[in-house]
């Protein structure tokens, strides 16, 4: 790496009109954290807010805190906080569960919506845990109600006819960062009467997403990724309010029911989007991501976006014009309006690299079989973290260092 | 209440020989928590090893933390510890989801197991989410299917006949405390071939169970009423070892998957009890359990339990011999042996009692429409705490305190 990208990027520093929102996280500088998109750092308001829940609310109030602390407003309270990051208005937004659960719930909800129709499709590289969950909702209905088909990108919009029942994809691949483009893809599966459902996950907190000018019908998004609500931090479920009226689910828990604490024996649906509610909410996680949201108070997300861009654009850059460089491949659209907040590389020694790169201070993430994926996080990340990721990239790769045979062993979770 | 009542409880909690562990949670003096069984107290070490997940493993390791600080074991470390205090041999617990959900995972399960068979029998005084998730499922299934049966108590055993085909009970009632008598009721519904689910909610961590020894089919329990594990814990499953190899459930999320990182489009069964594991864990959450779990090191379930009866005898003892709590009506069994860790009282009065007791330092639990709930946890609760309690109850009533309009004011959560 030359002087001169490093010199590029303090001077991008400089001039980032973010650049002040570092600071709100425990960011340890020795690192470069490129993996915000597994799990987003540590806002210092979030680990204030836990030591307050654990020992003000939890440990002194106990369990009067779910009336003077709120606790069981804390689904719609951080629901809302989300919504403006996903286009939606009020009303329309809560955090419960995991995706795999919500998606459960969405699932089900769709196909009740289109009774003459028994067809999920969705892509084949799509998010597997979503694909498992379709999977196992057809299982248990048996494939005369409900019957999965997966196709590559490419056949998606031949695959969209009056057979599919809902249309279920991820927004941002994540694998190689390509965004699907919502508005046309939801236009698209409503011309065949389809009920689209996207999943989030690689977007909100990273792009601007507009659920509501979109037509999108439902949607489900993650807590744990650019939201940085802390690791396994629940996720969000979106339901349009034309669909509200009519919703059910089937995981009615006692939090979906219109009079919890009535204790009636016979489920009756919560107002509106409160039905998709189901267990006891995590306080602990909740209350986290509460104040792990916050962060996101003053932040414009155009201004967002064109700091994501702006570090994937230094980052490709740099990396394209490396001369060392040559063996990786992109696995990422060279297009920035093509691509969310991450760039995926490939080469056949992509495991050992990113393990290389962890030891030199840098955190990819690994993606099998061949992909190093770095994750560029808008509220933490800086183009000096861009640059010196790059250069220690280079000089792995350069100096074959990755070849040594301990970065070849397994870990547990990759 | 008499001067000798506090004398013997002050001489109750000298012979204790749990008294010690008291200390290891965060209690104010001030204030006789009897909610245990709505929401445990906080133990020390729940709240030092959250400040540690939060500083050093998210905060610094990030998501190295999955693979170093074993974040991707938790749901099984954590089951393997309330196995010890479920009667559970190795291998047959997980912590993960709510009991709402789990309870649907284990509902689908119990149902493929009896294919020729469509009935799901309950109580009718059930813990409602039970109900309403059984509900859920017979919605989603049709009642050609599941049909979701409830009858009182005393109708149970003539309704359990050849037509059942799975036995849903809470060992013990949240309202009554009622103990239901695990060995024989499993092997009634054994013996006409239905396949046994038991609520441990109030039960785990309160009084042995023994699970494998009663050979039970399928369990969940609550991680945040005597487990201690803070607001929202997560729930524990348990699937008996005979069961797993043909266990499915529809909840099949990554983390149930053989190999979750290999990103496999296709589900594939994890081994055993994996495989009821869903979506991304909560690592706060679990934590804070995990370490909740590690006051009951050393704990003799039998000591527990004798604890527990001699708390509740004592309260009981106090308020039938009491002239000015003649208004309170029992409606919890007399009997110890019959009872969990928890004495309901009748009373018109109860939510303004409820709220009385409160505004005196006392912390009961309201169960509507009547009963004010008080439960005793063993690890931190005191004979002292007792005999305050019914001294305040005593005090509140005899000068009509509670019918003082402020007392009537609803509160969000009851």
């Amino acid at each position: 790496m030359s002087f001169a990208l490093l010199e590029r990027a303090l001077e991008l520093d400089r001039s980032d009109p973010l650049s002040a929102k570092r600071a709100e996280f425990e960011i340890d500088d020795a690192r470069i954290y490129l993996d915000g998109n597994s799990l987003g750092a540590l806002p210092r308001a979030a680990a204030e807010r836990l030591q307050k829940t654990v020992q003000e609310e939890w440990g002194k109030d106990l369990i009067g805190s779910w009336n003077e602390h709120a606790w069981i407003d804390l689904p719609i309270t951080v629901g809302e906080k989300v919504a403006r990051l996903i286009g939606a208005a009020a009303g329309q937004t809560v955090v419960c569960d995991s995706i795999s659960v919500n998606l459960f719930k969405l699932l089900s909800f769709a196909l009740s919506l289109r009774p003459d129709r028994t067809r999920i499709l969705s892509e084949r590289s799509n998010f597997p845990t979503d694909l498992y969950v379709a999977q196992g909702l057809q299982k248990l209905l048996g494939e005369g109600r409900c019957e999965v088909r997966t196709v590559e990108k490419e056949a998606l919009e031949n695959s969209l006819d009056e057979s599919v029942a809902v249309l279920m994809l991820t927004h941002v691949d994540f694998r190689s960062g390509r965004i699907h483009d919502m508005a046309e893809l939801t236009r698209r599966a409503h011309e065949v009467g389809a009920v689209v459902i996207w999943d989030l996950a690689h977007s909100a907190g990273a792009l601007p997403v507009a659920l509501d000018d979109c037509a999108v019908d439902l949607a489900v998004g993650c807590g744990y990724k650019y939201l940085n609500g802390g690791p396994g931090a629940p996720s969000f479920v979106y339901v349009a309010s034309r669909h509200q009226q009519s919703a059910q689910q089937p995981l009615s828990g006692w939090m979906g029911h219109a009079a919890p604490f009535a204790f009636d024996p016979d489920y009756r649906d919560g107002e509106g989007i409160l039905r998709f509610l189901c267990g006891t909410p995590p306080i602990l996680s909740l209350s986290a991501l509460d104040a792990a949201l916050d962060v996101f108070q003053g932040v414009e997300l155009r201004a967002l976006r064109a700091k994501s861009i702006g570090l994937c654009e230094f980052f490709l850059e740099a990396v394209l014009s490396s001369e060392v460089l040559g063996d990786f491949e992109l696995a990422s659209p060279r297009n920035a309006e093509e691509r969310g907040s991450q760039i995926a590389l490939r080469h056949d020694d992509a495991y050992a690299i990113c393990r290389a790169l962890l030891e030199n201070g840098v955190t990819p993430d690994f993606r099998a079989p061949d992909l190093v994926r770095f994750g560029f996080a808008p509220l933490y990340n800086r183009y000096v973290d861009v640059a010196r990721a790059v250069h220690t990239l280079e000089r792995i790769t350069s100096s074959r260092l990755y070849l040594e045979p301990r970065f070849a062993e397994r870990t547990k979770v990759t």
